[in-house]
Parts: C-alpha cells; sequence; structure tokens
C-alpha cells in the first residue's frame, strides 16, 4: 500500500516540503485519520475537525515552533499534535500516560503554551512576542487561535487592549464557527454575525482596539488562508485574522449536531453514528439531577433564576432555559459576570442557582468573596465537575474548590453523599438560607435508579454518621463516600462512617463526639489534602485536644494528570482499593 | 448663621426638590465640604471632587434609591454618601465603626451594591435591571457609573457583552477621566481619547455591542448632565453614557498632581498643600523596597521583566518603569491578563516579577494555578497589601493569599519577616528557581532605617529559630512577626520564636525538632486561620504524631471592617496586647 501523505509528515519541516496542491490532499488524509482514531478512542471531535485546513496552512507557511503557535482552549490542537509528531502515539490521546486532550508544553516544543481554560492564549502569545522583541528576535511571529466562544471573555478583551497598544508581532486568529461547546451568546457574537453578513463594518471593534483587521476568510479554503497568512507573515505589529469555519467540517452527522459532536463517545468512523448505549437503567448523571431538579423547583418558586456561563448542556441548565427561557440564562464564557450578576439579581430577592464548574469556578474566585460572600447575598452555587473529572486532566481537576472556598467567611459549603442529596440540598438552599452556599457534586453518575423521590428538607451543619464501629472513625463528605462504603463493606472494616456533608459550618458538636470516643480518625475527602476537611477537623481536634491519631486522605500536592477517574482515585490514595488496605491494617 | 442648600439635604428627595439654578451651588458647597472633610480625616479625594456634578445630577433625575446607582470601585462616592443622609457622620469614614469609604449595603439602602475592587457595577446593575424586568417594574432604571480604568477590565467587558443582547433597562455611565489611580493605558483608552478628539466615530465599539451611546458630554456642566439624563430616562433598553470629567476638580492641586491626590492624606483645606511629613528618618515602605530593589536587580540582570495591572504608583514598580521602560509594564486594570502574560514572557526564559496587591490576586486565582502553577514557570509573584490594610476594610483584606495559595502544587511561599527579607528573597528569586514562588508582604513601613545592605542568599523552604526558650514554641512567618518579638520582650516570656518564611515548602525538619522539644506550640499568621500556617502545621503534627498542644492564631473566620491596622490586629487577636496577654498566662 502506498504511503499516505500525512505518514510522511514527521513534523512540521516534511508540511512544508509539500507542493501547495497537496495540502488539499493531506487535509483530506488528515480528516479521515482523526475520525478514524476518535471514532474508538473517544475525545473532542468537533473542534479539531473545523480547523483542519488552518491547522495545516498555519503550520505550511509559519517556522514552528520558532513561531510561536497558540490553540486557545485546546480542544481543537489535534490536527497540530498529529501534525508535530505525534501521529504514531495519538491513539494515546486521554489516557493514563498517553498524550494529553490538551496541547502541553510537557509533551512537545510545538505546545508553546499548555491551554485547556479558555481565553488565554492572546495574552500569553503577547508575552512571547513581548520577550521575543526584548531579545531582538523580531522576525519571530506570535499567534493565538481563539474561538467565537473564548474571544467573549473578559480576559480575551484584557489581552487585546493591551496589545493593542503594543508593536508586538502578534497575530489574534479568531476561528469563527459561532459555538463554543454550546452556540456563543452575547452582543459580541451579534457582531461578528452581522460582520459576516457586511451589515456591519469589519474592522471596527477590532481596528478600534488598533489590531490591523484581514478577513473574514473561508477557513476551509487552503488557498485562501495561505494568501492571507503570507500577507499577515510581512505585516508588522498587532494583527487580527477573522477565520469562519464550520465545527465538525467533514463528518456531516458532526456538522449537523454540533453540540453533540463536541465530544460524541464512541461513533461509526464512515457513516457518524453514534455506538448505542447499554439500554439498562442507569443511576442519572449528576449534572442532569441539577438540571431536572431545578425545573422541578422552579416550576414551585417562581423566584428561582439559572446561571450558566457557556454550559448549558454540560451542566444540563438547559432544561430549565427550554423550561423556563425567562428565568434561566446562558451568559456566555463569562464566569466573573454570571457571579456578579447572580449577586446583583440576589440583591432583589431572586433565588439565584449559578452554575459553574468547580475548576472553572477558579475565574470567579474574587467575585465569589467580594461581591457575594462580603455582602453575604445568598447565591447558590452548584459545582459541577467537583473532585477528580478523569481524562481532561490536569486543567481541568475540580479538587482546590474545598480548599479555596474553605476560608472564605458567610459561605457554607456542602458536598452531597449521592444524587438524592443533591436534590434536597437544592431544595431547602431555594427555601431561603442566610448565607450564601456552594454545593459540589461530581462528574459522571450517582448511585440510584429511583431518585426522584418526593424532596426532603437538610439541616445545614449536621453531619451523620452512616456505619457503627469501634476505635476508628472515617469521617468523610461528598460523593467519595461510595469508596469508603465500598472499601469497608469489602474488608469487613470494623470503624465507624461518618457523612459530614458540610465541610462548613462544620458538625463540631458531631466532632466532639468522634474526638471522645475514637483514637483513631482518618477523614477521606477528593479535593486537596491541604485546606480541606481534613485540615479543618485537624484544627478542630487541636481546639479541643484531642490525643488520638488523625489520618488525611485526599488530593496530594501535585497535579493529577490525564486517566479514568478510578486511576486517579487510586494515584491519590482514595480508591476502593487503596482504602481497603488501609482499613484491613487497621483491623 | 444661614443654612447652606448643602444642609437642607437631609436625602436625594430634599435634592430633588431644588430648582435647577440651585444645583451649581450645591455642587459648590458639596466640593467644599468634601474637601474640608478630606483634609483633616484623610481619604480619597480625586474621583469625589470629579463626579460632584454628576453626583447631583444623577440623584435630581433618577428616583434613587427605587432607581439603583452603583459606583464602580466607589473611591468616587462621598458626594453620594453625603447626600444620601450621612453627611453629618461623614467625619467618620474609614475609622472604626465609621461609615466606610467605599458604598456599603449594611450602610445605607442607597447604596446598592457594595464596591471596592473594580469593574463588578455592569454584571450587578445588569442583575438587578433582570430582576426588576422580571417583577414586572419596568420603569426602574438601574445605573452603573464606571471610569476609563475599570471598563477596560475584562470584567467589565463581560457584563457590557452580555447586556447588549438584553432589553434591560440598563444605563452605563462612562466617568473618563483618562485616569484610574495612575493614568489609563491601553488601546481602549487610545480610543476614548480619539472619540474626544472626534478623530474615531464615536459610537462604534459601544454601538458595536448594541449600546444606545450618547455623549461626550461635560461632566462639570449641570444642566447638560440634567439634560441628558432626563433623555436617558426615556430611552428603553442598555444605553452607554460618556461623560468627561476632571480628576480633582475644583482643588487646583489636586487636578494638577492626580496621582499625588487620589488619596492625598492630611491637606490645606484652602490651598490643598499637603501637611510637610515628619523628617525623622523612618524606615521604608515595603512598596519602596520592592521598587528600588527591583530596580538595583534588573541593573544586574537584562532578564528581568517588571509587570503591574494598573498600580504603577501603589506597587512602586514607577522606578523600574522610569528606569527601564523598555522592561516594566503598567498592562491596566487586567489582573488576568498580568499573569498569564508573564507566564508568556517567562516561557521565553524571562525572570518576570509580576506585582499584584494580595487582594487583587484574587482576581487572576485560575491564571496562577492553570497558566504558571500547572506548567510550573518560575513567574516571580509579589504581592503587595498582604495581611490586613486597615482604611480600605473588608473589600481589600489581603488575609485569604496564604490559604487559597497553599492548596496550589508547584508553588513556593514566602512571607518576609522584614524589609530586608523582601530584598534577599528578590534576589535569590531572580537567580532563578525551579518553581513559581510567591512574595507576600504587608502595606505600610518596615523596621529598618539602613536597609539597603548587601544582597544575601535565602535558601529556599529552610526556617530559622529567632529566640531561643523553653516549653513554648511560638512559630510565625511574615512581617506579624514584629507583634510577636515585641510582646515576647514586653512580658519578659520564656518561650521560643520560629520564623518560618517559608508556607511552602514547609520547613519539615525545624518542625521535627520543634515537635520533640516543646510541649505546647503557637502559630501566628496574619492570614485566614482557616488553611494557612496554622493548618499546615496542624496537619503535618498529626502525621508525625505529635501530642502537644497546638493554638492556631490569625484572622478569625469573618469579614474585619475598616478600622486602623492595629484596632484590626486586635480583632483578630493578633495585636501586640493581645499575644502579650497570651504568653504572659503561659509563663
Amino acid at each position: 500500500m502506498q504511503k499516505s501523505i500525512l505518514d510522511t509528515i514527521l513534523s512540521p519541516a516534511d508540511l512544508r516540503a509539500l507542493t501547495p496542491e497537496q495540502l488539499p490532499v493531506l487535509a483530506q488524509e488528515l480528516r479521515r485519520f482523526i475520525i478514524d482514531i476518535i471514532a474508538t478512542k473517544e475525545g473532542h471531535l468537533g473542534a479539531s475537525l473545523g480547523v483542519v485546513e488552518l491547522t495545516i496552512a498555519l503550520h505550511y507557511i509559519f517556522n514552528t515552533p520558532s513561531d510561536n503557535l497558540i490553540w486557545d482552549v485546546g480542544h481543537q490542537a489535534y490536527g497540530h499534535k498529529i501534525l508535530t509528531g505525534r501521529k504514531d502515539i495519538f491513539h494515546t490521546n486521554r489516557q493514563k500516560g498517553g498524550i494529553s486532550g490538551f496541547p502541553n508544553r510537557a509533551e512537545s516544543i510545538y505546545d508553546t503554551f499548555g491551554t485547556g481554560h479558555s481565553s488565554t492564549s492572546i495574552s500569553a502569545a503577547l508575552g512571547m512576542a513581548m520577550a521575543a522583541g526584548l531579545k531582538g528576535a523580531h522576525n519571530r511571529h506570535h499567534i493565538a487561535v481563539i474561538g467565537d466562544a473564548s474571544i467573549a471573555s473578559g480576559m480575551a478583551f484584557e489581552g487585546l487592549n493591551h496589545a493593542g497598544v503594543t508593536d508586538a508581532n502578534l497575530l489574534v486568529i479568531l476561528n469563527d464557527n459561532a459555538i463554543g461547546i454550546d452556540p456563543s451568546v452575547g452582543a459580541l457574537k451579534r457582531y461578528l454575525t452581522n460582520v459576516k453578513k457586511g451589515t456591519a463594518r469589519e474592522e471596527n471593534i477590532f481596528e478600534a482596539l488598533n489590531f490591523s483587521y484581514f478577513g473574514p476568510v473561508d477557513g476551509h479554503d487552503l488557498n485562501a488562508l495561505t494568501e492571507v497568512l503570507q500577507e499577515l507573515k510581512k505585516t508588522k505589529g498587532p494583527k487580527f485574522l477573522h477565520v469562519i469555519t464550520t465545527k465538525g467540517k467533514g463528518l456531516a452527522l458532526a456538522e449537523r449536531e454540533q453540540i453533540t459532536y463536541h465530544a460524541p463517545g464512541k461513533f461509526d468512523a464512515t457513516t457518524g453514528i453514534r455506538v448505542a448505549k447499554d439500554s439498562t437503567p442507569q443511576p442519572p448523571k449528576y449534572q442532569d439531577v441539577f438540571g431536572h431538579t431545578i425545573v422541578e423547583l422552579a416550576t414551585l418558586n417562581k423566584k428561582i433564576i439559572g446561571i450558566t456561563p457557556a454550559m448549558p448542556t454540560g451542566s444540563s441548565l438547559k432544561y430549565m432555559i427550554e423550561a423556563f427561557p425567562d428565568r434561566a440564562f446562558d451568559v456566555g464564557l463569562a464566569e466573573q459576570h454570571a457571579v456578579t450578576l447572580s449577586a446583583g439579581l440576589a440583591t432583589e430577592g431572586m433565588v439565584v442557582f449559578c452554575n459553574i464548574y468547580s475548576t472553572f469556578l477558579q475565574r470567579a474566585y474574587d467575585q465569589v468573596i467580594h461581591d457575594v460572600a462580603l455582602q453575604n447575598l445568598p447565591v447558590i452555587f452548584c459545582l459541577d465537575r467537583a473532585g477528580l473529572v478523569g481524562q481532561d486532566g490536569g486543567t481541568h481537576q475540580g479538587v482546590y474548590d474545598l480548599a479555596y472556598l474553605n476560608c472564605i467567611p458567610n459561605l457554607i459549603i456542602y458536598a452531597p453523599s449521592d444524587e438524592i442529596a443533591l436534590r434536597n440540598i437544592m431544595y431547602t438552599a431555594q427555601q431561603g438560607l442566610d448565607h450564601p452556599i456552594v454545593i459540589r457534586y461530581p462528574r459522571g453518575r450517582g448511585v440510584h435508579i429511583n431518585w426522584q423521590l418526593p424532596f426532603k428538607e437538610i439541616t445545614i451543619g449536621k453531619g451523620y454518621n452512616i456505619i457503627k464501629g469501634k476505635k476508628t472513625a472515617v469521617v468523610t463528605l461528598g460523593s467519595i463516600i461510595k469508596n469508603v462504603l465500598t472499601a469497608v463493606n469489602e474488608v469487613n472494616a470494623s470503624c465507624s462512617v461518618y457523612d459530614m456533608g458540610f465541610l462548613k459550618p462544620l458538625d463540631t458538636a458531631l466532632l466532639d463526639t468522634i474526638f471522645t470516643t475514637y483514637d483513631h480518625i482518618i477523614t477521606v475527602e477528593d479535593g486537596s489534602k491541604i485546606g480541606g476537611l481534613g485540615s479543618s477537623v485537624g484544627d478542630y481536634a487541636f481546639a479541643k485536644a484531642y490525643k488520638g491519631s488523625l489520618t488525611i486522605l485526599g488530593i496530594p500536592d501535585r497535579f493529577i494528570e490525564h486517566a479514568t477517574v478510578e486511576q486517579q482515585y487510586a494515584e491519590a490514595g482514595i480508591s476502593v482499593a487503596s482504602l481497603s488496605l488501609l482499613l484491613k491494617n487497621l483491623a
């Protein structure tokens, strides 16, 4: 069998040796290769299919890696990885020990900046450009490729605003496919749509910020792309190229169902049809428990508002957006705004559920402190994807939340032990609390088939004994209790198990009992060992002069890379096997 | 003596009863009142003087507090406070038990949203507007007054971007005086300047975001202001008013020296001349130690870069900006961008000092985790105003940093015990570390007159015994050690004192010795008691089965409001007096 062109590309140097006529053939091969691998290995599909031509054109025209290329968010970097020497290991994508699903500096010199969270590329590329300028390397190019959802995030604006008054050799490429994970929203998106239609002056926003504006260009036309990139290469200073692409390009179903095919799971490589899931009844995803429960509650309580920053599908707030379009909002990729908007709504007596992935609440940390907690506004934060998140890896771990929230006064912090507890705390919170509350729950599924039980109120700050034993108390909160209970059962351990539920307020009365009853305490949490449940129990133990032992289990002080959640539990020492071993040695 | 008009204004209702002709007289009286009080009581002067007319016009035309008025940042809200019933207590501004220097919901129904950090007003006002819309109160108005420095922050853009696609009854007023605390920077500022000169199309950026644009209007012309506000009152949907003001208006020196007169300290109410400071030699401000030291180091090390988000004066990076304008940058009110820009520069081998106030690093928390620590880029963060900050109060406390940074892998966290240690850690860090480092130091002055001593390298992760005693070890870090040492001296306590210096890596070898030597340990920090030094020492104590006692002193789990730093120390139980009492009882 004849080698494909793609097989001959071991690095971008090989790509740059091709004739322009060979590029469309390569594009076809590259697209096919991505589809074939992702069809069985899973991963982010649509974004990478949309930039196949742009990826080829960029490496063809620019001298990567000396010219720095940064892929914002990084969902779209599969083609880039394959063309920069990682074709033969691309099938290890997102697996433990395999390549990361995102650009990663540790993985390749072509990944000049690691991404995962959005809207960082302009700032990073500007930094590289300024450094190159200082080193006298004025001929190097610095390129940020950013989507239309990501460019609407405040951080991207900050980068543009600074870059516009520099002479940095910076090229910002807007990959405009009118969709992030969900369709883009906001005034800028509306403006960009008008630019495409020709009804707004093309240049004004970006020229106003002092960028030289080029485009819009068809992002699937390799000739047009290479031509405009050649021209941009000769243009000094900050430049902006508007490229129009189609997410999922080249796979009909992926083009049609762009939300589903962002990360479709396994599918037929030819037809695109997704592999049917096992139809056995399964416990629900936590996100769906949130999504369906908020609809139930919003039906009863007219003051309930739902807010998501660009994650209506991922958070399942989409159900409320469908049912109550005037009370549920996707506010765009704007966590800071989402939190302070929620605070503003709360000042007027609205009952606001603000749903943000744990890892993305890091983006709105100041707003939680300054706008919500300091004013003691009873916003209800729902943090999805808390704890270990699996294949998305280090950039997306939701393991810092317990620690970074624990130090904020006025906050209630709760981690439901299962999806029924999630339902009930949502019910409890919307009745009206005296404080803001953070409810953090994991990616993935709960444990009950029948979860839509009648609501029950949860007592704020109260923990519970789940298993009665002796000598050792295992103190935990959140869904990780599943591992604890399984381990206790497996080794028939004689310990007691406590579900604290609340990190704040801590159930000190319960802890008082625990201190006087047990010689050994083990805390288990799926958050950073530093500053979370274990630290709080330890601090209180010293305050009460507890003289027994305390063992803190949780996420160790290092970044946990991509793997399955189970593998990550094992790495952190909180898998069923690790806990069983520990409990067996106790007994 | 005849009552002034100002004396008759007990609430905005009284103001609204005035004739238009009386307004300029009131403006004169209000300006005089602000100057007279601030001249002796100190506070933020320039911003409030600049909006005297705007403040009067807004309360005159709109029906506050039913119409919501939000002052972004809040430096400029003195006139607002005086006109809304707080004239007679205005002299208590920023004092313990007195009124806050910022709008504060707990203080007045006219302070509809507490501010302090910038760029929150648009999101908050939009939330209120959306809530009013849902409640059917379509005739209410929602007004955000935001400066030209603050509107360039990403969060403000996020708010505009969302508001532009709503029909919210929102009015954004740009108070454009071309300066924040320092002169504004960035492409948007350049654009706004061109708008004023008439060389750019007035409407384009804000009209592109779907706002109805009005202005520019002379912000000191009460007729023009009331006229345009009347018109805006009749205009539905999101509106943008561009107002041109002069910071410090009405006090010649304040108009001329706008940076100095942002918060001038005591001055002569007639001439504006500042009260001469005591000329006795004093220890330097920490910020100046930073500012002068980075210039010294940058002279020796060409790779050093300095970054500040809009605080060249407050951080004293201005010295490096003057000395090395091509290597030191004010990047605007954009903490997120500042951090990731620093990361980008670091990828190219630059040695970046990124100086951000502790409280404002909360704005860039995600960027510290995701762009710096995860990639282990050796950025050097200098956190000024860490710990208790005094009169700025709850919004500005730098007391969460130790806790929120402690859980981040790869970070080195250091708190210098004095300004010489600050110099030496800066020297050490720029030699090249394997990890990013956070150096946190307080507002105010150090303790040495002669501080510019030759540089000495600091051993990373090493703590020191400072005083040898018995039974009890006081374990601390940072400048709060001053209180500890003074207290030990005052009561002639027999304890030992340890300066850990580093929160991470924790000097576990030293702690091992402490655990085996002492029956009692007291930790002292000027950060949150939850998750900082005390918690880390406690966690390690349990890991090593330490059976003595541990007392954790630090900031309790509540917000500490405005007062002097000494008063705040007392409130937190870490003043010299509190520590003396504790140590005396031990001895």
